[in-house]
């Protein structure tokens, strides 16, 4: 609890499915270097009244003396940016149509911003992470699901209703498995965690000799740790999710040429073999050479919302 | 050729494998009506030495008064806006590398500015034509290759090295055709004039009974022809063309939430059955109606690449 009296704030926060975060960090601030916290919690996420555990969260690292200049907010689902509401969440039912800036602003006396949580990553990412000091910088989170945002000029991209980025819905094989969004063949459906975790379900029965048999519960994390193990068929798993994720990174490169390409996400710890087969079906998609990206994992870890959030003020 | 004294003018040219256009606009420009020209014209790309073919056009549409802003120059193949080279362009083989805006300016004697054709023709349709008036406009062209074009926030994505907006070599189906690129299953080489002729020849064995066995140049446009007159060859033909657009534009959608879609080139000329079959594919990919873009056809033919060169300038 910072408590220098002529200085100003900037409250952050980032609310998901299990955790809300919410953080104080001086304001301005200048430089490429992140901000460091002058104080910061983390909550489980009110699944009944999420909006008011954000507040209590924000309310625990608000300052005792000093000015907040305004706070800014990562949170989940398609959201408007613009309108400051969130349209719905996958993990948090409660909210539908939830004006979250509105009743942020009413409740703490100061303006707020908010935007989508992957975005946001990617805008942190870009600012303060992997990507600092980069013009054009495309994030991608291979997680539970797959998410992600793009800064080009130095902008986060949002689109007309604040809905773009949603580069884990892209389709990268017409006869691909179902996607959670309805689709078929999104990336989400092939390299989420989720996917790699069913591709590896399916994939049990007819090898008898894998370690994943033995492992409870099976999960992203675990298929990577049996591949540091030398497990054939983890090994495997990740190698496919690797490609995929080269195929629709050509694409993306295509699209945007980017600088700096950064992964964040459970997935994307899956080590060499996922590494390695990524830059290979990479270099095999792209048209020529000049589009090749660095691609760099994410620097920011948990942060990575917090700080976008942050960096929503400029 | 304008001739008032205290006048000021911008120029602007698009020059293509087979026409170098170019046209004398006054400057500054304000609505968003696009601006007439005062002088035109359109030559023969000279393919041994196109930049002089290119100084040549301009010098004719020269005001013999007044001042020149600067010139705007709408070009083909992979180029760098930022250094102004054309790195290389397939359909002028005589570009290598080519300084176009060190030896514009050198002739010219004053500011030149370049863009990629496809990329300008997107500023052009979103500042002036079928997206006037919106901040974030996908343009999608249709013709022997399929190019394109993104505006964001206002802006032009053009990228680290100014080669982003290919949206012609995004993989869209990887079992698909190969692409001139070398890639495979390209939306261009599912759904370009190129793709649409191949297709009907590859249909014409089991087709004994289409009106495509009496056309010669079997083209985009004689299969659109076909289609008007009953045939279900070249109906089914432009339909499967428009549900590839249709699943790539909801691709594009998810990734820039754009609020209008420009579809030009010959192929959108292809009538219901084209844009029928994309709507359909369209509405069927995209994750949620808020997604929905209007589509709509371009609406400055041959003019969209000069008028995004004007554009260039502000």
């Amino acid at each position: 609890m910072p408590t220098a009296t002529n200085s100003r704030y900037l409250l952050a926060a980032d609310i998901g499915g299990t955790w809300t975060r919410a953080a104080c960090y001086p304001w301005p601030w200048k430089g490429e270097a992140p901000p460091r916290p002058l104080a910061r919690v983390r909550r489980p996420t009110d699944p009944e009244d999420p909006t008011s555990g954000l507040v209590a969260a924000l309310r625990e690292v608000w300052p005792r003396e000093g000015r907040v200049h305004g706070v800014g907010v990562a949170a989940p689902g398609p959201l408007d940016p613009y309108r400051g509401v969130v349209l719905f969440a996958p993990n948090l039912p409660a909210w539908r149509e939830e004006p979250l800036q509105a009743r942020l602003e009413a409740a703490l006396g100061v303006p707020v911003r908010i935007g989508n949580d992957a975005n946001l990553a990617a805008l942190g990412e870009a600012r303060y992470g992997a990507g600092r000091g980069r013009e054009h910088v495309l994030y991608l989170t291979l997680g539970t699901g797959v998410g992600g945002g793009v800064v080009c000029h130095g902008r986060l991209l949002e689109g007309r209703q604040g809905l773009a980025g949603e580069l884990g819905h892209i389709t990268v094989d017409p006869q691909g498995p179902p996607c959670a969004c309805g689709g078929r063949g999104h990336l989400e459906a092939l390299a989420s965690g989720t996917a790699l975790v069913r591709a590896a379900q399916e994939a049990l029965p007819t090898h008898p000799d894998t370690l994943l048999h033995r492992v409870r519960p099976l999960t992203a994390e675990a298929i990577a740790r049996a591949a540091r193990q030398g497990d054939a068929l983890a090994r495997d798993l990740l190698a496919r999710a690797g490609r995929w994720v080269g195929v629709a990174l050509a694409d993306l490169c295509h699209i945007f040429n980017p600088e700096v390409v950064v992964l964040g996400g459970g997935v994307s710890r899956g080590g060499p073999w996922l590494w390695d087969a990524l830059r290979e079906a990479l270099d095999a998609c792209l048209m020529r050479p000049e589009y090749r990206p660095q691609v760099r994992p994410a620097a920011l870890g948990d942060d990575a919302g917090l700080l976008g959030a942050y960096a929503l003020w400029g």
